[in-house]
């Protein structure tokens, strides 16, 4: 199968929105009057995003999911996207499996793909970028963030990170996989993360200042911190949803068992939750939102004056090391 | 360094037309009203598209003209890109020669970095997704090609799969290399391709098909074919304009060194060069461009109402296998 048999067979689409979709050297498309475009890229490489045996259907899925999950920390519309993918071997059952994981997040979202690029590679890796609409002016962004602010979550984290703990450590995986419909929760999480698109929008007007939390909370927070240029936030670990297994490790015995439960919580990365701050006169809105999506946000502190991140318990007490995790996912630490 | 500190350094300039560039979740563009936005795509691997040891000057150049000759061949003007690397390991002098070559071609075209993903990988990978503007209606596609059309060609074919073939083949590097200034145009054509940006958009009107030629003129031609549902095309090899060297070998004496001559005039890939179908009544009006822009545009065949592409001779002679090369560059071939 040459290149472009490959791309009609599994990438190519009749385009609906689009003035033009995959085919030609580029896409056309028009933004709505009154529109800002939203574009973001992410790129996930074998071995470091993803297992290399990892399901290729949960691997579609999750290559747009991480991108929409940007769209929606903006409050965007997704629109369009494109895929670029690097592969050792053309493997049929395996690139109709990946196609269909991507196409079905795209249909549920509206996403249309309009362009690409399939090429050999060493290890598999993808890159998409995503296209979506946000009425001008109205894209909640990183840097609206003020003193007084609550900071809320979506979602719960950590379960993302527990997953991966179950798959990478032989010696907590028994623990983990022993409850069979927790695991699978777990592993949704980690591969088929549901991006918060539509909360995003709604959250227009409501925030200050708005992300996604996928490198773990001490690694994202900051970013909301610095682009705001405000002093820093109080964050209550206790506050934060998580999965009863986090839980239970949290207030266990085992000292070893906490501070993995700590890590998982803080800096586990792979959540793509929200993260948004808002005045406290917004609470009640926000309550109702999460009503009606029926969406579990969760106000988890205070953005503050005094410089720094702080990790507090109900008790006020300060979480340090080694307890404290040293900071979210980094691909070059 | 860190990830953000990686991006900061190397990727992040100041935004100028863009409402939002680098650091958030997604950034945020206009389209001026009356104008479609053109996106592409391209993936550029290690070993498959350029040499581990290739210039990083040069490469940060090429990823960006690469994508820059897509938006030529629509005839679009390019405002804003994308940028996606994975990377084996942070060498600080080879990111900053990197992201010069890249920046360097981005100003000269008024292109601006709005986005982008570090991420470490096994081997060096590139994505870049390009957006241009096009008044709406006015892109050059593929699709629009009518039987009688001359087809032209801008530029050389071939420099580049010369310059390939001086750093692949030890046999063939003697005779390429022997003139400096010769081996440093094949080695510039390969290595950093000028893009055709401005001669697409004056190409706007005068053509009825469009694109670029990357995967050498057998693997391309094609392509506007089968869009544009015409027959077929006939083309005089003869009649390519090509560099001297490749001529000594089209009509030397050894067999061997005339069939590596027309794989790279015919199936070489990496020329970058626009290939276009017009009606003879804009003949003059293409010539006249040629000399206004101080390019070569060449009329090198015809679309033509029979089924296939035919390569002849000024003697109209079929050229045919072995003589004939067997297609364009196909990744998965």
């Amino acid at each position: 199968m040459d290149e472009f048999e490959l791309i009609r067979r599994f990438f190519d689409r009749p385009s609906t929105t689009a003035d033009l979709g995959v085919g030609d050297d580029a896409a056309l498309i028009q933004v709505q009057p009154g529109y800002q475009l939203a574009i973001s890229t992410d790129m996930l490489v074998e071995g470091r995003h993803f297992f290399p045996d990892v399901d290729p259907y949960a691997l579609g899925h999750k290559v747009l999911a991480v991108n929409l999950s940007d769209l929606a920390a903006m409050g965007a519309q997704p629109r369009y996207a494109t895929l670029a993918i690097g592969i050792p071997r053309v493997e049929i059952a395996w690139l109709e499996a990946f196609s269909a994981g991507f196409f079905n997040l795209a249909k549920q979202y509206g996403v249309e793909l309009i362009g690409g690029d399939t090429t050999r590679s060493a290890e598999h890796v993808f890159s998409v970028t995503i296209m979506g609409e946000v009425p001008t002016g109205a894209a909640l962004r990183r840097d609206g963030a003020k003193v007084g602010d609550d900071i809320w979550v979506s979602g719960e984290l950590g379960t993302a990170a527990l997953g991966l703990l179950a798959l990478k450590r032989p010696d907590k995986a028994d623990q983990l996989k022993a409850d069979h419909t927790s695991w699978k929760m777990m592993r949704m999480a980690l591969e088929q993360p549901n991006p918060q698109v539509l909360l995003g929008q709604k959250l227009r007007g409501l925030v200050h200042a708005c992300m996604d939390v996928s490198d773990g909370l001490l690694g994202d927070l900051p970013h909301i911190l610095e682009c705001s240029r405000v002093g820093g936030a109080v964050v209550g670990w206790e506050m934060i949803p998580c999965h009863p297994k986090l839980k239970d490790w949290l207030y266990g015995e085992s000292s070893t068992s906490r501070r993995h439960a700590l890590k998982a919580l803080l800096a586990g990365g792979d959540d793509y939750q929200l993260l948004f701050t808002a005045p406290s006169e917004h609470d009640a809105l926000i309550r109702a939102l999460a009503q009606q999506l029926n969406i579990r946000l969760t106000p988890i502190g205070k953005i503050c004056a005094d410089p720094g991140l702080f990790i507090v318990s109900n008790e006020g007490e300060l979480l340090e090391a080694p307890d404290l995790p040293s900071g979210g996912f980094n691909h070059f630490q």
